[in-house]
């Protein structure tokens, strides 16, 4: 932390400074300018805030020099980690230069309506599954999942087409559940500062696929990771899925300039959504491109045999001959990057 | 819903998107137009999904046309909802001609930071102490609240400054521990949408204050509250608390359009805080005078004897003598309006 | 600025940060540290860019330590500014102890309904006339102003009513006209960074009214005022006119926290307008009280004696009789602030 | 437009809007539902505003149903428009099966740096060239560029290298002097609704290259490029160059969903500034990759000889090497897309 006095803070303003920064246990360095004087905060573990020290008299402003988070960052640990989704002798590997796709419905409707998207995304190449038991919705009155019933077709679905399941967890106490039947779990955007399921997640053994809030800063992100690596999980999969913005042409503004950004600063993966991140089905196919051109990990992506009568995000579904061009598209973009798609 | 096809669109176009309506059971009314044809939906009972629409060719775009909310709407109560906090034969009532305001610290440190916020807060007037016992927290190493023994703590303010207690639940196994201290429930902006929690504090008897998320939208703020309403429980007030925008000379934008844009769809009374809305504490008072004049029903403020070492927020915490300005300078204001503000 | 060295950070790297600093011509000023090393940078005169250093090898991050104006800093002039509109002998202050109000339609349609608006504000008690004769549109194909007819009806307003005139200029070379008739010149909020036209009434005799930008942050508003004054005239009004995020239920969000903000900063008034700020008529009387409130210097309203009518703003334009009541309440606020409502 | 009746409404409600809608000049359609009543709007030609009807009694809503904009849509020029710069025998055409990259400095800052960055670029196969000569800057202390001698300097470099001209102007007037030596006139984002500008190069022999507002929804900005085109002047480029949210990891938010969404909308084609976009140099070739992959006809890019030293932009501005590098990586994408890359 550096605090900035202003021009015509007294010596007194400097000395109750650095009076609070010793008094909070930390060193003060002031350093004298021609104009004003800056003091330096050295000694403090976790992050200060800015504000604690911009309401003393004579300060202009406080600024951070350090990040808050540590086990995500790279200072910690230079190289990527690869997280690895389902049984050690099989399963999937993210991180590394395979690109991983998770792909199906967006919620578990019937046995049959999974099966067949199952069927269609295992055939075009995917290997991790997707599809809701337990549904946050804005609406009550909206369909909020099978529940276990669901898990067990998910289950299912695992035997049968040797997918790994990827599935939503939304409270502490499902989470207990969800465990049982899933690959791997997944914290959705709005949960993302759900901090006591983020430590749920964090005691256990299964990866977590992480999605950025909808007005998360990259550090509030990042953060949000380093809850459950603070609990010693440490197979966390970032997922950038749009961010809340003035513009009205797309559901959310996918966000393609944060995965370079994590990439700088974090070891983990990041994957893109890009159904979530457009909100219409036209613009999953370009965005999803793009995801892979820009170095994303991999995708996330819902796809539908029936998307007109799909019960939740039917209009932002693939159908799945256009996934199996999405794959293919995204396959040939991965090759001009030097990498390739994981594909059964 | 209204569907409004494309100038080129042809009959068969229009024909389908007849049938997809009346396949999900609703009717559909065609409209043809001079340059374009609209088909009108009814007999849903949910909201639909504008997008569910606008993948069917021909379609230029779908429009809503009802609100999806119900039991927070002013089409379903006319009247404004009077919520009660405290005892029957006691308490203080939000929503009527006198202004709430409730006080106090961040968080629950220590008995003696406690009392001596409890002290002076009621001493200025307020009748509702706020205190966090379970914090959220961005950084996982940053203090997470004193748990039960902080709800110990609140309880012994109620008996011994007869002040009703305010304090934030944050999952819903925590909220049977909450609820059995607690005179309301507070579910904090990080959780408007964690649906869990909302159905959990539902079930519960106390009233509960419900703060808008950093980036909800009106609809996805009323939609939160109808998720507590459709549980049973309708003693909710809502919370304005700031909005997060590219605006960096404060913490959140705080969003005073709000408050008449809630009394015109709601009955529900909504109050502001002032606090997280600004962030600094330099700010606190002009916009909680602000809040007044805009027509709040009442303000959360955090006050604190000595916020120069409190564990959280100091810097957007009032010394006591300012929060005396504050309840002053509200006061006076609160007049012009016709309305007094509730006080011991 | 502050160049924070990453942890890893070599002596080279430190050593090529200070040449490069050197080479600029400034001073650098290495600062090591526990885990890291900061150099601070003095000397520069203009504001220098963060990313021109974040960009070499070993610097983690390159912080701004002061701020890119000057003139209208208080660090530069500690008392408020008072700008007088109008006569020397007559006219308005604004930035004194007396709010200003500033009220008429959006556009001038013809003479008789601008002179209809006139007698009304003017009877109401407002001293300063608004009123449009060129007009930013965002259609083509909306009506663009009567231009210099409307100046000319403008100046007649002027000697019938006494009102002083402030009115939009929309260019350089439109300046030259709207200067023979205006009092005040007003730079609306897309043109807030056309700096052609922000030299050119910097060097204009008249007072300037100018709005914030859709998106401009407090620096970059404050840096508009700076263009003004760095041409020699220093009588600029600031104007807080809402700015642009994702909330869906007004017209823009009306950030009324900037008000406190740019007091502390800078010694320009700065005054509200609640029409374009929520673009709502049932909006704009609490958001007048709430601008009152927070300590803003006066407003701009719209007024249309008949808005259902009007070519431009209509709804959002307030009817006579509801200007009266804005007045009433507003000069009960002032009152409570030991201000008054300049008034005629 | 349709208008939503609120349930309640009277006869006498939706009688006045339909005498308010037909005093307009308009036909209203009443049509009575089961809950309320809606009235359609039809025989406007221009736009109308929701809040001029949501203020009448009764109303609960008015939705739009149309698009504003007529000459830049799909709806009137199905095929993709061709802008050509440069002579009818020469010169690139943009919005084809070719991509095109326009690359040179931020600002021509002498003629050794312009001739240089032109050398370097030429050589990597780029036909267009980029450079200053009038520079909007935020602060009047910056460097507002060498104005006419820089444009003499880009004269030069098209005679030198065959390079096609691509310059800023910045407003009417200036707009005289830049058309004299430019081959495509560019319009920055902080004047996109600068609509004296805009009737100016509307009246233009040369193509427009627009770039798109910091805050500018999709249908501000296709109403900008319809301004041009009211005026005559159809050779119009489209260019997102990022918006401003929240997020601050990168300067702005490249929005790369608005380029499936301008093709869907409007005939015109769009190019992509990733520069500008990241506002970091390390982002620009991965968003320049993702931007050819989301489907855009072009990039324009800065590039300097000498970054560290340059007078604006220089963190953002690519090294040679880097550029031949991105050339060649988007090269590789475009042929995935069936598409070239324009060079020479």
């Amino acid at each position: 932390m550096l605090i900035v006095m202003k021009p015509q803070a007294s010596e007194d303003d400097v000395r109750r400074v650095c009076e609070k920064i010793v008094s909070m246990g930390y060193r003060a360095h002031p350093m004298p300018g021609a104009q004003r004087t800056a003091v330096g905060i050295t000694g403090n573990r976790g992050p200060l805030e800015p504000e604690e020290f911009e309401s003393l008299p004579g300060v202009a402003e406080a600024i951070r020099v350090s990040k808050p988070y540590k086990l995500v960052s790279r200072e910690i640990k230079e190289e990527d980690s690869l997280i690895h989704i389902g049984p050690p002798d099989g399963g999937v590997t993210i991180g590394g230069r395979e690109l991983a796709i998770i792909a199906g419905p967006c919620a578990v409707e019937n046995r049959e309506q999974a099966r067949a998207a199952a069927a269609r995304v295992r055939q075009a190449g995917a290997r991790l599954f997707r599809g809701g038991a337990f549904k946050p919705r804005t609406s009550p009155y909206s369909f909020q999942g099978l529940g276990e019933e669901g898990l067990e077709i998910l289950a299912e679905i695992r035997r049968e087409f040797g997918l790994m399941i990827v599935t939503e967890t939304i409270d502490p106490e499902n989470c207990d559940l969800v465990e049982k039947y899933a690959d791997a779990l997944q914290v959705g955007a709005r949960n993302m500062q759900n901090f006591s399921l983020l430590k749920r997640v964090g005691r256990s053994k299964l990866p977590v696929l992480l999605k950025r809030g909808m007005s998360a800063t990259l550090d509030e992100f990042l953060m949000a990771a380093e809850y459950i690596l603070a609990e010693g999980n440490y197979n966390v999969i970032l997922c950038e899925r749009g961010v809340r913005t003035f513009a009205d042409h797309s559901r959310n503004t996918l966000d393609l300039s944060v995965i370079p950004a994590v990439k700088r600063l974090s070891h983990l993966p990041i994957i893109v959504d890009p159904s979530h991140g457009t909100g219409k089905r036209d613009n999953v196919i370009p965005l999803a491109r793009a995801a892979v051109a820009v170095g994303a990990d991999g995708l996330i992506v819902e796809v539908h045999t029936d998307p007109d009568h799909a019960i939740s995000d039917g209009y932002q579904s693939l159908f799945p001959e256009q996934f199996e061009t999405l794959v293919e598209q995204i396959t040939a973009i991965a090759g001009v990057l030097g990498r390739t798609v994981a594909s059964g």
